[in-house]
């Protein structure tokens, strides 16, 4: 049953709005994993003082904000792909690679999946092992890229929230390497961690010649109503997707705010400090006044089991009439209906939510 | 030789300044055919009021929108697709409908040829012949048809502003049924036109299963910036589209100003008036104080011939060098280096373009 996820993510506060006859402002949205803070304040200055220049087009070739992100990530312009959310940047990666079969390690973003059948590739997938924090076993994973043209890992992995050590990403890229295998390594949440967590491929892309990364700009800044994302990649690689990109796919308000964000260091570091914070202060609030399982994740969201007899769904529909919405996990593979996701928000909006489950968890076991 | 054409069109202020060495927004832009009147003033109040609402993700659905449409274009829900931009509604038809071959009528819209040969399509093709006011020869027409499964049609064309009969049009879809090509008809301009010449196909797609029609909102609410276009068609066809289409593709502030635009009925009668005298104005203006020769066209740009010994692309460079951008249509497959486009502006601005032509031409024949 899907209540709120009608088509198939979170954050859909209009189907919200539909289903528990509430206006889509009072909802407290735990559903969508998007920065708390909302946008940096200077960044929707700037974008109500600039409004007046959507008279024009958008840059086609997304000069500035790509001089701005090669410098930011140390990588040359030609190693950089602008796209309209990192939801474009994959259709342009399947688009531009066309592999015959695409690896998933399910649980995993239902994008992959969606695009890769819409796109004409057959899926091969292999399973996260609880008893492995929802890593997959490394003989599983070594057969899937040696079945796969291209292999998707989320990192950390939505909605598990699963990181890999360098050591595993090195050895995940070489077998990749000796399997001819694209390894596309999603790093939409990577900017929520703190710098010792951001393991990432990207300063060895040189050696990883069939590697690309995926980055959101939208969550870490919390502007998913403007779209902007990017790949990372040897420019051969980018070359093939650009091939593949719309002219002006990608609009001026969110280039506007993407040239913007990259100068607030400041909010960067408060968010990360309050995910980590805040992550560890609703996970141990759970296990310890519930019970429930939560397990292991280190990005801005949590996966929890409810060890209860009460299904994600039945949960969702009792914290969305009390206006919070959470997001069930029911549908993904290899989770199951007590499942569901919640994003990291302030400790103020985390205790309402906290109450609320307390709440419903107490009237579930009520005779 | 593209002196500001660098990513093959016109509107691009970044390549204009630095090819020119002014500030974009210096420019008096010909280059790119938006309505002069600018966004109405009360959509640009109201994205400033809601951009806050930027936090969230858009509808993935577009239902608000798509609402509006369906009782503005007298159509049901289904049968519009509500893409960001034009561009990626042709970019849609191409990856929904797959056709292997796809036939144009030169000169057309470059990014018909680029996508369609992006995406593995054979291109094939016939020209406007410019005694026939550079429509194509039927009997070559149906031979592309024939040749063909997807023909795109502007309409009015960009860069000529050719626009057909009625009569002319359904004996075009009727030979397409025949061979069962599908009939893309661009009507991105079509809005500019007086109520009388919206010579379209829309009340008759119920008959016409394989004709799609693509509207821009972006050129006639001078929204270029925020991305925005549509296509009416079947159901299925419809969902052919939809299909390949990635989610939250059309951002948040796009959505708020398509909802917001329909109301302006006043803003697009303006138009239509300006336009329509400014365009004659124009055109009258060039053939008797430069014996230019001035295509008939009928939407809100002009298609020129320089008859002196001068090049388009000098005029070009001429102009920007005053501060005037110009679309050169050297490019074009079946027009010349003499050719040249202009978008059609206020008086004031029209004026001072015609100011600006004249001093050029009168240097260019200077010994």
């Amino acid at each position: 049953m899907r209540l709120i996820e009608k088509y198939g993510h979170g954050g859909d506060l209009l189907t919200a709005h539909q289903v528990f006859n509430k206006a889509s402002g009072e909802f407290l949205d735990f559903s969508a994993n998007i920065n708390p803070l909302g946008p940096p304040a200077k960044v929707l200055d700037l974008l109500k003082e600039r409004l007046e220049t959507i008279v024009h087009y958008p840059d086609p070739a997304h000069r500035v904000l790509k001089q701005k992100l090669s410098e930011r990530n140390r990588v040359s312009d030609d190693q950089i792909l602008i796209g309209n959310g990192a939801a474009e940047c994959i259709s342009l990666i399947l688009l531009g690679l066309q592999p015959k079969t695409v690896g998933l390690i399910y649980p995993c973003f239902s994008e992959y999946e969606q695009l890769s059948v819409a796109f004409g590739a057959k899926i091969n997938s292999c399973y996260g092992k609880l008893e492995l924090d929802f890593k997959p076993d490394i003989s599983e994973l070594n057969l899937l890229l040696l079945e796969s043209d291209l292999v998707f890992i989320g990192h950390p992995n939505n909605p598990t929230g699963v990181l890999y050590t360098m050591e595993e990403l090195v050895q995940i890229a070489e077998q990749a390497k000796k399997t001819n295998t694209y390894l596309v390594i999603d790093e939409a949440f990577i900017d929520f961690l703190p710098k010792q967590l951001h393991i990432t491929l990207l300063q060895k892309l040189e050696r990883y010649r069939h590697v690309l990364i995926v980055r959101s700009m939208t969550k870490i800044y919390a502007i998913p109503g403007l779209r902007l994302g990017y790949v990372l990649a040897h420019p051969e690689l980018i070359g093939k997707l650009q091939a593949k990109q719309v002219t002006w796919s990608v609009n001026q308000m969110a280039l506007i705010a993407g040239e913007a964000v990259l100068n607030e260091r400041e909010y960067e570091d408060e968010t990360i400090a309050l995910v980590k914070e805040q992550r560890n202060y609703v996970k141990q609030s759970i296990e310890e006044q519930l019970g429930w399982m939560v397990f292991p994740g280190q990005a801005n969201f949590l996966l929890i089991r409810i060890t209860d007899e009460l299904a994600a769904a039945e949960l969702q529909w009792k914290l969305g009439e009390r206006g919070i919405l959470i997001r069930s996990c029911a549908m993904y593979q290899g989770l199951t209906s007590q499942d569901f996701r919640i994003a990291i928000r302030t400790k103020k909006e985390n205790d309402c939510l906290l109450q609320a489950l307390k709440e419903v968890a107490h009237e579930g076991i009520q005779p």
